[in-house]
């Protein structure tokens, strides 16, 4: 059977009764599967032990298996971002506008949820319960698909939160588990019209190209981050080393880390030097355009292909550049308009970058990697959006909702 | 040339521009097209006698001949149209959020312009103002692709509007034609991924659902409508007639026209009478399920294809439902999520239908006739989305746009 046949089928059918479900029956869903989650943990635990076994056999690298590893601690962080997700204040039935036409008809803008949203992921197993929890708190239904390294892990923790809204005010439906994990399922994903509202990729850039090249269903596209620390001719050279190297280092696999350092040419021999020192002491590869290889003569030469790419490495591309506005202009051309920044004392160029920069999230004299739903007090996230329709930047359950028009006369007609 | 590498490419620049546009500078660009529509309206009008010349010759239909032809008083409308988008308050530049972390950091959550807008569209000459206007006004560029059949029309207006901009605060390209009206420059466009931010197809539903199967970029789907009317037990009989007779009649061909007709049993044999009398006064065709054909038996039976389908015609499908749960239930089923309505005197009902029904627009007691962005107050339309992403029902120019974070610090690190 198709997917749509069966679980999409399902999904529908729940989400017509999340729809109209209060609050207080989600977050008392939401408790019911946090309370689950650490009662049933030793089957997590031999679920994912499995996954770990499977894993080592086929000589995943151990930063992978350390990825894919659940303990009874990260069991009981999964459970707290449940408990969390369950507090936070409903997204749905908010009276966005409220107006009476002149010919008498009464409309309001009502926030609704989304309906039921598909997500796909590769990365670790904790997502599985983290991508339901913030479904269920904005009212949708969610038909997620993990990757097959993470099944019998994901299976499992999917069977304790569907068990454990049996015993809620929800139906159980509300979370359900592709079983397929082949290309096939993921096919059928995108092609749902009629049955997903929306499809979220969370994973690799090859994962998240396929969906949005290929999705029928409507996408929110996520992840992609080549992101930049402009470091202006008025900056607060030690200012910019910290920023820059917390933005490099702090952690450079994610999204939010910072790929390209810009210097304005004015200050360019003072701070680079100082910079390059304090990445090199944590071992970052540089990688320079000629200007900032005549001040540090051994970094390696960087190409065009260098200005384009998230190397999610110890890896950083560098130019000078003459201006703010030379700087706004590489960033239009080269980010992925995730997190930009601007480092300077001079608040006419940080208004200028700012006005000018066109991405989700646009800093001046702050580190890239607050982009994150938690630290900007979005609450968790299901991903950080890079597109510009519908939520741009952390999507946390506020986002996971849309609006309808509800409109009241008495007898109007046209 | 590709049009990503010409077009594409001048429209990024453009919108680089338009972005940190002042509104004066958008309402004066915005007023110079206005001027340059009714000053060289000789122009455009002999650009469009020859469209319609090779329409006659194609023995193109007089109805869609209609379309096609532009008067005097159709400029002067598109015209005053665009004038009265001139003056639609600025939705660009709100600061919608505004809040202090704990660290320190500022965070300002930003409406911004979304950048390049495409559309393609099928219809009238006058769409091509039309859009132009609503894309600037949100400090947009944007990308038009009309029918080959009125592309003479089309390619006049662009230029009157093009030689406006080039005398007006805004770059030219802010506004730019597709000259290729062949299937490859629609597909074109659906590929240009980084050059357009989102793409709305504005047509029949055939370009509607091949834009959205097939696009790469971001898309909103706009305009199908298979919307009902329920009448509930408690209607006002007469009330149920107007608004069933205005909602099917008064415009069929357009996408907020009533296609379905619901009856609650306990009124059936006395409501449907009255409203099949009136609605044959105007040649409405109806197609009724066994039980409606119980009540009027010269009805044509309705099969599952009537359900599903938008008529766009005077043609009408009726059915007997026992509550107003089973009415959710078809229009769950079957309603493309445009605009529903109930007709009723009791407000539980009309609560529960509005609750229940999950369409862009939910109607108690009025026409579906009302979806429209004039008629709700939201200014002039570039479409009605019938997807949940982004924007539902009418879009106007408070549509057009985005948000960014705008983040200040002074050296936080993470």
């Amino acid at each position: 059977m198709a997917l749509a046949d069966t679980l999409g089928v399902r999904a529908r059918a729940a989400s017509k009764m999340l729809r109209i479900a209060s609050s207080e029956d989600k977050q008392k869903a939401l408790e019911c599967i946090a309370d689950a989650l650490i009662r049933r943990q030793d089957e997590i635990l031999e679920a994912n032990r499995e996954d770990i076994m499977a894993a080592e056999m086929n000589h995943m690298s151990p930063s992978m298996v350390d990825r894919l590893r659940l303990t009874e601690e990260r069991i009981q962080g999964m459970a707290d971002g449940v408990r969390k997700v369950a507090v936070w204040p409903d997204p749905v039935g908010h009276v966005l506008e409220d107006y009476t036409l002149p010919n008498g008809l009464r409309v309001r803008k009502v926030s609704v949820p989304l309906g039921v949203i598909g997500i796909i992921f590769e990365s670790r197993p904790n997502v599985t319960s983290d991508c339901a929890a913030l479904c269920i708190r904005a009212g949708n239904a969610c038909i997620l698909r993990g990757g097959k390294e993470a099944f019998r892990s994901n299976f499992c923790i999917a069977s304790v939160m569907r068990d454990a809204l049996k015993g809620s005010p929800l139906p159980e439906d509300a979370v359900q588990l592709v079983t397929d994990t082949t290309r096939g399922s993921a096919e059928e994903m995108m092609n749902m019209v009629g049955y997903l509202d929306v499809l979220i990729p969370r994973g690799g850039a090859g994962l998240i190209r396929s969906v949005v090249d290929n999705a029928k269903v409507p996408v929110i596209e996520t992840g992609a981050g080549n992101c930049h620390i402009y470091v202006d001719k008025d900056a607060d050279i030690d200012m910019a080393a910290d920023i820059v190297c917390n933005a490099k280092t702090s952690r450079p696999s994610v999204c939010n880390a910072a790929e390209k350092l810009l210097i304005h040419r004015d200050i360019a021999a003072k701070a680079l030097p100082v910079i390059a020192r304090k990445l090199r002491e944590k071992n970052v590869e540089l990688r320079g355009d000629d200007a900032s290889r005549r001040i540090i003569p051994d970094m390696k030469q960087a190409t065009d292909e260098d200005w384009g790419r998230e190397y999610i490495d110890l890896i950083m591309g560098v130019k000078i550049v003459d201006s703010v506005e030379e700087a706004i202009d590489h960033i239009e051309r080269w980010s992925t308009h995730h997190s930009d920044c601007i480092v300077t004392e001079n608040d006419e160029a940080a208004r200028k970058f700012q006005a000018g920069v066109d991405s989700a999230a646009v800093y001046h004299n702050a580190s890239t990697r607050f982009t994150d739903g938690g630290e900007l007090g979005l609450g968790a996230e299901i991903g950080i959006s890079t597109q510009k329709l519908h939520a741009r930047g952390p999507m946390g359950v506020n986002q996971l909702v849309t609006y309808k028009y509800v409109i009241d006369g008495n007898g109007q007609i046209r």
